[in-house]
């Protein structure tokens, strides 16, 4: 049975991090999300802001013509090297007992661990607009392009990095639309599988 | 909360059809697989063993180039009599009160009610092909590439049929691996999610 290492690939405003952080607090094991960057700053010695910016980025996609065209390499050697220095975090984290980790291709990264459950959370996009102006108090006509533009991003980023498409059921131990399901429940069934 | 109406697409080896049944076992309710079969011979006329035949067919896919070329037009008209009739089994057993309807593109044509459940089941080729060898005895070898045409007809026919992604995750509230998660398991989260 997996489920000792969970981790949980979300669209934007489906509520898979608040689902990850609700799962880690029930099982009182930590859960890894906006801490990985520290981890990955400290490994690497980039600036936490810059792995930010970096992270969830697949400009490298045309990688070899923009370093023809703008000499854009040194770029492109950081990418890579905050994407190694984000699998030893990754190795490292779940080398050290039971977890959650969101986002980050962790299931990709990780599929090779026999104690693994891959989790993938989306919810319709007109869901997911209310949840985010619910939440965060944004302005629900911005927030749709927003949640295009993140999407897309993390789409980009899991195909270039994984070779696997984000969001294919077949990638994933279990999948939920959160607004079907509820946030609760998601959190629900995922606990009971780790027990 | 959805779930009155359960329906289960499935990879053909998978457990799909296993899991309908135990939750429908479990709820006591009807469970519809080959049943459909017979009220949609009832429905249009004809022979079920030419429905089964032309079920999950997805022939037409090509299907004014097969008028012109070999003048098929009977059959092409006979597989949308076949899938006018299939949508209006559906309606009528969804009608009737709850149950669990496997395959038949269930999710999609049933799609527009507030009480339905939508399901995925998935597994590992090799695990799909251990499972078929231990329950039906099947020869390793030629299992393989049943499973692959199998799957080819179900994604093809459900494309264009529904206009929608066989197996995307986005189309389904509740995707499984059976083979991480385990048939029995599966059957328990989905009866949970009716409850």
């Amino acid at each position: 049975m997996p489920g000792k290492i969970i981790t949980i690939s979300r669209q934007f405003g489906s509520g898979g991090r608040t689902i990850g952080r609700l799962v880690a607090e029930r099982l009182r094991i930590p859960c890894y999300d906006k801490e990985l960057i520290e981890k990955m700053a400290d490994e690497s010695g980039f600036a936490s802001e810059y792995i930010e910016e970096k992270n969830e980025s697949a400009h490298s996609s045309s990688r070899l013509l923009n370093a023809l065209s703008y000499g854009s390499m040194t770029a492109i050697i950081n990418e890579e090297r905050i994407w190694e220095s984000q699998c030893k975090v990754l190795f490292d984290i779940a080398g050290q007992g039971s977890c959650v980790i969101i986002g980050r291709c962790g299931d990709r990264v990780l599929k090779d661990r026999y104690d693994l459950l891959t989790v993938f959370v989306h919810a319709p996009e007109e869901k997911r607009a209310e949840r985010i102006v619910n939440i965060y108090g944004e302005n629900e006509i911005s927030i749709r392009k927003r949640i295009n533009d993140k999407d897309k991003r993390r789409r980009a980023y899991y195909q270039l990095y994984t070779d696997c498409k984000w969001g294919d059921a077949l990638n994933y131990d279990l999948c939920f639309n959160s607004a079907a399901i509820g946030i609760e429940k998601c959190a629900d069934v995922i606990t009971e599988m780790y027990l």
